[in-house]
């Protein structure tokens, strides 16, 4: 991988390291393409907004079209016609979260697909292939993921069974031009985690990630949990915390020491009218900008700020048109891929702790339409 | 207008005119843009497909969001961001065809809007106003379009009230940047057609449209009529088919004499997964393309053809990603701007005749997935 550090100012990094499909230089934004394709948004866009990997859905893909269609059309890269780097997901939180009457057995989990009940099986084995099929640069361990909240007792178990399964992940990937990340787990108690980090990571992986946040419980707890525990993780490794978050999410993990996040807030909330700006969150629907002139956010630099007014965004969005979502979700995806590449920058230049207090402030605040 | 003739064979024109926002070259499709954005496309994207104007829906417009917003925030160019120029049509089609309980009067048109129910009225003068207030390069008469079938009693009647509409719009037209084009109605009988043409075409205007086509008549009436019809309409102005229409359709138009066109058809049936190519038409959704890694039209040099397969326009079909509905239109509108650039250049060329009977009959055959 060869991974390099280029700075760092406490805890936050900025590191690089390379995949069999390019370089990626962190801390970095990776737009959740869920089905082959970051909803809205075409490979040359991705590009356009500077995006340096994106992340696919084994679950998902899975199902539809398959893993087999897409190994015989070229792999992942081939078929999306994306040619930067590629993560995937074991599969493991759709399983559990999206999937109905999943039983969970040492060898794996049975469940029912969401979209038409058939029935699947996915075990660590199965996740890795299905990975190795797609042709994934970086391959996520097949782990289970418990929801919020859970008792001490269903999270040792569950964390010890995620430990056994790495292990059989890691013989089973053997890919060469992919990476396998080991994802850490163990529940919202610090020492339970602590002691999951400890098992993952002593299973020798290229990179190591945080799972088991964002889900369901309140945002507090993991900004006081990482700041213990992301430091903890290998030095000389990327550390990808999964499925979050909020720009204030970002800015508090980046400052414990994680390099690389992926969230479908920024693509699903655009859908939803809700736009990221420097100054805070816009509900673009509102009245109030029916007849506003103003570019969105006049900070950023997208192909949307710098063509359409809020007015033109809010008459896109109340009349349902496809514009509307492609240039939400152009500005949001943007926005997220910034704010890493300016948090790089600062800690590049050694500024990163008044770049933090500038901007949480700022994302602490209420809604800029509020 | 500055309207030139660069060529013609037969009755087919190859010819050239300006507006406030820049130069036609004729034969042209003009993309859709009802509600000030044509379906999935960004200004960006028209631009890269070489669109050289596109088209408004004055009665979408009128309603939602109002032309008073738009003139207020700098026109229908700015609203959008579209730099070309920009005709729009009258409202009159839809306030026939859409809009509930209209009733016709001299004075105009009351209706109710499709939307909520709410009244509206809708005169010649009220057209010419919305329409300038949009800042419309091309500006076309409020005219009745008849549905089919209509008897000859109410065609003769409708036709002198279009007639009579059209010399209010003349007087009421007074911006200096804007065209305004008439209307030629008469229904289908070629008598009333010649006697309408003759009318219309005896008000001085820089431009003429047939309208009252594709109202649901077969198209073998319009394919016998249109070349007895368009060559009688002035020599030395712009002739536009409005509202039409397929591939063979446009090129039995232009067979006859017309420049040109604007058809929902490209952009509907995108999104509906029929898309056009040279061979035929594709249903994408088939089977058949599950596993095809050919692209949809291999004699096409668009974004979607050059980047994608068959299999993964299926699979964002199926899924329903928008991703599906941006490529499919992408290359739908590109196929017909390029069948017009093709006919343009063979008529230039000399080999019209040639190109159109190649054509006509690949676009005769049954769809090629058939």
């Amino acid at each position: 991988m060869n991974w390099q550090l280029q700075a760092q100012e406490g805890q936050a990094r900025a590191s690089s390291f390379t995949t069999a499909h390019g370089k990626i230089e962190t801390p970095i934004f990776m737009p959740v393409g869920t089905k082959a394709t970051v909803k809205a948004m075409s490979p040359k866009d991705l590009q356009e907004i500077g995006s340096q990997i994106i992340l696919g859905n084994t679950y998902h893909l899975h199902l539809r079209p398959g893993e087999s269609l897409i190994k015989e059309l070229g792999g992942l890269h081939q078929f999306m016609n994306w040619q930067g780097p590629i993560l995937t997901d074991s599969g493991g939180f759709q399983v559990f979260s999206l999937s109905k009457l999943n039983k969970i057995r040492e060898e794996g989990v049975e469940f029912r697909s969401h979209l038409d009940g058939s029935k699947y099986f996915i075990s660590p084995e199965i996740s890795m292939q299905i990975q190795m099929d797609l042709g994934s640069d970086i391959i996520m361990a097949f782990d289970e993921c418990l929801p919020y909240p859970s008792n001490r007792e269903e999270i040792q178990k569950s964390m010890q069974m995620t430990y056994r399964w790495l292990l059989r992940c890691k013989e089973a990937m053997n890919r060469k031009d992919s990476h396998l990340f080991g994802i850490v787990q163990g529940g919202l108690d610090l020492d339970l985690r602590k002691e999951s980090l400890e098992q993952i990571c002593s299973v020798d992986l290229p990179g190591y990630a945080l799972g088991g946040f964002s889900v369901g419980e309140p945002p507090e707890i993991m900004h006081e949990l990482l700041p213990q525990i992301a430091p903890l993780m290998p030095k000389e490794k990327p550390r990808y915390l999964m499925g979050v978050g909020t720009p204030k999410d970002l800015l508090i993990a980046i400052d414990s020491g994680i390099d690389m996040f992926d969230c479908v807030m920024p693509t699903r909330n655009a859908r939803n009218g809700t736009l990221f700006t420097w100054q805070g969150k816009v509900s673009i629907k509102r009245q109030q900008y029916a007849k506003d002139p103003r570019p969105l956010d006049a900070d950023c630099a997208c192909y949307t700020c710098k063509n359409f007014s809020r007015a033109y965004l809010r008459h896109l969005f109340m009349n349902n048109e496809l514009l509307g979502s492609h240039l939400n979700t152009y500005h949001n995806l943007y926005f997220y891929l910034e704010l890493t590449r300016r948090a790089r920058k600062a800690i590049l230049e050694g500024r990163w702790k008044s770049f933090f207090q500038h901007h949480i402030q700022a994302f602490d605040q209420k809604d800029i339409d509020a």
